[in-house]
């Protein structure tokens, strides 16, 4: 765990404290699930301000760190800019499939539902 | 969506009405995981009281409602017996390979963690 005496530096948890419940918990938000199919898609680090999404600034920065706290994704200051990106190598090594058959997953419902973003957003 | 006019008769969503969203928060608990992985593991119908779980009787309830009310399970009257089983047909046929996905990473959670169960009980 990094400790974050520098306000530049944010707290992530090392893979083994990484737990599933919280995965799966920051998974089960339509904004955030949104977040993740864009970051797996993209495969490079991107800005917050990358996300067209439709939550207020606030709520954004919440739930990106949301996605921190649970170790679905890492940000990284790179000047004042917070970058973000994937833990893929950490998910996939601790849940073999799990990522990607939740990402499959949300596409399948928006096809369903005709929503032609990965979750349907619904708040 | 059964109408609960009839208090033995219980809601369900519809497959239809079924969101990843939700199933995602369902299993996102360690005690609900260990139902699920429990309820796989043993492919019948099971009685609340058929789970040996760490938590009260009036949280026992609290989690088998949320499993069903997010699609994961149906609870069905038999006389006075509650009985759960997995909607694994209405969620493979949703989100193929989700569930085994899931069930999956808390097995090999368990194993990393030294813990017996599916996901370890922290609460």
């Amino acid at each position: 765990m990094t400790t974050a005496t520098n306000p530049r530096v944010l707290d992530h948890p090392a893979r083994d404290d990484i737990r599933l419940e919280d995965v799966l918990h920051a998974l089960s938000d339509a904004v955030r699930l949104l977040i993740v199919s864009e970051m797996a898609r993209e495969e490079a680090e991107l800005s917050c301000s990358h996300f067209d999404l439709p939550v207020t600034k606030s709520t954004t920065t919440h739930h990106f760190r949301v996605l921190r706290e649970s170790g679905v994704i890492q940000q990284i200051y790179r000047g004042t800019t917070k970058l973000n990106a994937l833990r893929r190598d950490d998910l996939d090594a601790l849940f073999p499939g799990l990522l990607d058959g939740v990402l499959e997953a949300a596409a399948a419902q928006s096809r369903r539902l005709g929503d032609p973003r990965p979750a349907a957003i619904t708040s």
